[in-house]
């Protein structure tokens, strides 16, 4: 080596650290998926995190020339992905997670569902479950969610205590609910709950008007109203079940998509969960008006309730995430790594095709399509700079994950939700190692347990 | 309380150690969930382990008045279940693990599979395979599987070292395999297994005739005489494919099974995988026959093969299992947990009928029924004393485990592999507080990534 480049190479590695940007957390040494628009994949990567951002993503050994950070974490051996996304979810419904799997729908509903709700959810429910879900997603990876229940500013509370992202919807529907009772209640609960949260970084409150068959047009049209009067999304569960696609037939001479079309309901500030029945000309009408997706392949499963078209939805244009849904009954877990395989999988076998769904595909709709789906796309879904800091640390030092010929399959195959070892949301470590730190895990355990006891009781169950 | 009273409860706990059974192992304070016939599920359980063998299992406070252990396990807040039994899978094909998914069944076979095979199953690459998949199955609480591959003595003796129970299949194949080239070399290599693990605890050797696709009708009948000659299982692919079934009609007049029959394969020693195109009249000669069948959710799935009447098949008296298949282009992991959620989905939404099949049907299967399958009930499937010690422990220390309705709702849908904690198999601790005891796991990931290399390599992969 001739002298100049000596001196050079020291100055590199010996550069004083005043000259070097100070930043708040370095990732160093991992392979990114980035989930960019070029889908690169980046070896011995790092990322630069000030404040809740996305500084750089590029060569460890460029980013530690550049960067003095306050923390750093070695990602070494590691992924480093985007954070998942839950784009459909009822997460207080943790608390009766598995109560009654394996009954119809409708016993499932009006026997357990409605009055087990009807005599157990109150705040203090809501609050608990929403602790417990968001324990369990992040320790699977998940970094946002959408969500629809009750109480949903407790939700909020709760979300953002965890330290996660949330687009989180007050409930509609034409019964009384366990919060409001009456339509002028709904709205004036979600009014100063979307005034509230009006600018958190967070925390997205949304309007969730439940579907076309437990709320009149009236009420859905007032839902998207208050809505779009603050700018908040619109959540809807859309042509999930075979008897509401029959139903709209008959009375709205329509599909539950044209229908909602109609009525002005559909979007670009609209996330559909499950649209199972959704044909040629919804799925043109869902892209026109740009309208989020969300398939839930182990609720959709598990209720019997169809297969999502997703491939032809996304071939049209759609964006089309993945949700959890609710876990009591109808999943009975919160993990979206799970759902990327089944994605494929359930894609795969119902077409009697094994090129219908590709494992790139599932781990795009659980990332940067799933932003997209819920309309973050320009702040969340893929490592970029600009975007927020949200992003997780896959462990590849299991049996598992050895050998990887190709990420994607990994990912989608063979990694599980136990693999994510460190998580990051807004550029705050929530998970460190598996160690949770922003939630006290053994007391939401201890709590959910006590709940579990008292709604069992409630139900006459032993 | 009396004197006596007092007295007697005085005896009960204060008895000297020499009035008490010296036994090997005590686990205390579990939930045993022991799918023995009245499928008992008992709460502060205790399980007391002599040698290999399950001596007693009753209430705690009674078995540590009767027996002075050497050793004690704390199962407390956990469930204690009979370990899970893979019935069908390929283990040294871990090192293959994610090789091109997302193809066509026959493109995987013929360019991928096929050559990467050829090119690099040696004797020692069995052994790393088997060696990777014994890690991967004990964190998953899997104590028992059934393989078919080459040179399944290496499989054998490296299961046997990792502890695990195994029912090894040396595979005939009408071409030159990786071990041997001609049928006269896979009888003799084949004879010599068998004599070799005859009354061996863990390991049963057994002959795995591929397929009636790749096996003339010669190759089956002598390799059934041979595995018959020494009382050791058959083990054989049946009606897996459409193509299968359509050559087997053309060719010989009647579908697989009734081939198989007629050619006097199929009896009360056969494990017969995937099951997936078998009518009611081949269900009737299967159950007469006392066959035991796999069902492998994830691997039809992934290849679009089809979907196996499990349902209809249990209700004609088979014993069905489950598997996880090969971890190559197939699944692409050795989770057992995950099958038994497949196989209740999978069955509700390919009948769109959510009552299908029910989660403690699917925790049968991979227990009791799995033990029917492979002709093992009399030895394990089940927590009863005289059984073989084959047992693990479930934490419920996670946001998934909370709160439990119904513990097989919660074994088939909410808990994971990585829930397993602790294993024990044949009486032996391979896993404790998830630390494998009988696998050197860093050598062997490390040995794993290096076949990678080398087999990407062989295939101008990069």
């Amino acid at each position: 080596m001739t002298k100049p480049t000596l001196l050079l190479l020291f100055l590199a590695t010996h550069l004083p650290a005043q000259t070097k940007q100070l930043i708040d957390l370095l990732i160093t040494g991992g392979t990114a998926v980035t989930m960019n628009p070029a889908r690169d994949i980046q070896e011995n990567a790092a990322v630069a995190i000030q404040g809740d951002t996305i500084l750089a993503i590029g060569p460890q050994t460029e980013l530690t020339k550049r960067y003095q950070p306050k923390q750093t974490i070695d990602a070494e051996g590691k992924l480093i992905l985007p954070g998942l996304i839950n784009g459909h979810t009822h997460v207080p419904m943790t608390l009766l997670r598995g109560l009654h799997d394996d009954v119809t729908l409708h016993d499932w509903l009006y026997k357990y569902i409605f009055p087990a709700e009807a005599k157990n959810v109150t705040e203090d429910f809501v609050r608990w479950g929403t602790r417990l879900a968001a324990a369990e997603q992040i320790r699977g990876g998940v970094t946002t969610f959408a969500d629809m229940y009750y109480f949903e500013n407790a939700v909020a509370e709760e979300t953002k205590a965890a330290g996660m992202r949330g687009v989180l919807g007050e409930t509609w529907i034409d019964f009384p609910a366990p919060d409001n009772k009456t339509e002028a209640e709904m709205s004036a609960y979600t009014e100063k709950f979307l005034k509230r949260w009006q600018g958190d970084p967070l925390i997205q409150a949304a309007v969730a008007p439940h579907s076309i068959y437990t709320c009149s047009q009236k009420t859905l049209q007032d839902a998207a109203a208050l809505a779009r009067k603050y700018h908040a999304p619109i959540l809807i569960h859309t042509a999930e079940m075979k008897k509401e696609l029959d139903d709209s037939l008959k009375q709205n001479g329509m599909s539950p998509v044209q229908y909602l079309d109609k009525i002005g309901i559909l979007g670009p500030d609209v996330i559909s969960a499950h649209c199972i029945f959704v044909d040629d000309a919804d799925r043109k009408t869902l892209a026109q008006r740009q309208v989020g997706c969300v398939h839930n392949p182990s609720s959709n499963m598990m209720l019997a309730s169809g297969v999502s078209p997703v491939a032809e939805m996304r071939a049209a244009g759609i964006a089309v995430g993945l949700g959890t849904d609710g876990p009591a009954g109808s999943n009975n877990d919160l993990d979206l790594m799970e759902e990327m395989d089944l994605t494929a999988k359930l894609a795969k076998i119902s077409k009697m095709d094994p090129l219908a769904m590709n494992a790139k595909a599932v781990v795009e709709m659980a990332t940067i399509e799933g932003a997209r789906a819920v309309h973050l796309e320009k702040e969340i879904g893929s490592l970029e700079p600009g975007k927020k800091a949200d992003l997780i640390l896959i462990d590849l030092d299991k049996p598992n994950a050895v050998p990887i010929y190709d990420i994607y399959a990994a990912l989608a195959y063979a990694l599980k939700g136990s693999d994510v070892r460190t998580v990051i949301i807004g550029g705050k470590v929530v998970m460190r190692d598996r160690k949770l730190l922003t939630i006290n895990e053994p007391e939401v355990l201890a709590k959910a347990r006590e709940y579990k006891t008292s709604i069992a009781k409630s139900l006459d169950m032993h």
